[in-house]
């Protein structure tokens, strides 16, 4: 990522604000969009972009977060359905080039892989990273 | 992990349940706790292993798991405070080699690994998986 991207994060949870924060580190201008603003408590204090209260399921806060310039918009909430909206919604309408969506339900997964739509199951991840250390662990206690 | 183990796993929300179901099917021998009977809805009709509903904060629901017989505990719940007071007493109580700790809140990890349990911060692997798949999407969008 050497040149300087326009980033939408859509969520600024627990995993929005570590995205939102690191890109913003990194020199890329960064919007993050919460309908919840004391959720932009958990950006730094060094945090240089917009932050954006309101209801990203509705096209008026989208238009505001001017998303349509959006090299790149991760839709990182704790919702699966809201984040294939404002997905679709970044594709289809705004054209956005790069659109990641965050899948909380594996099993939703393969639709929503159906529907054109670059996923990453933050469960499974999490699966896979436990298991990685139950294997290291188990070496760790024989050797 | 080619031998047949004991295994503990504390919340069967998404996380845990995928972990459980994973471990079952891999002929282990599983204990999944949660508090909500609805939870075990995620375990698939082949999980061979035994659900126990309960508050895992009570040394009672442990002792009736036989924690103490497991060869490792995984607290996968999505409270980081139940998370480690079950992973502590796993250790400390019920002496079982192997503990690992699931960390929603990314600032607490390093108090957590002071008291020596081995953490998984899943909001940090997920946060490292868009990453590279943005990484990814934009070395193909470049080529």
């Amino acid at each position: 990522m050497a040149k300087s991207l326009e980033l939408t994060v859509i969520g600024c949870g627990r995993l929005g604000s570590i995205l939102a924060n690191h890109f913003s580190q990194q020199g890329h201008r960064v919007v993050v969009i919460d309908r919840d603003k004391s959720a932009f408590a958990h950006l730094t204090e060094e945090f240089s972009g917009f932050a954006l209260t309101g209801d990203a399921a509705e096209m008026q806060i989208l238009r505001e977060a001017k998303l349509e310039k959006a090299d790149c918009a991760l839709a990182v909430t704790g919702k699966d359905n809201l984040n294939i909206m404002v997905s679709q919604l970044a594709k289809t309408v705004f054209g956005v080039p790069i659109v990641l969506t965050r899948i909380l339900e594996p099993a939703r997964e393969e639709i929503y892989q159906k529907l054109g739509l670059t996923t990453i199951s933050t469960t499974k991840v999490s699966a896979t990273a436990f298991l990685q250390a139950l294997q290291q662990q188990l070496e760790e206690n024989i050797s």
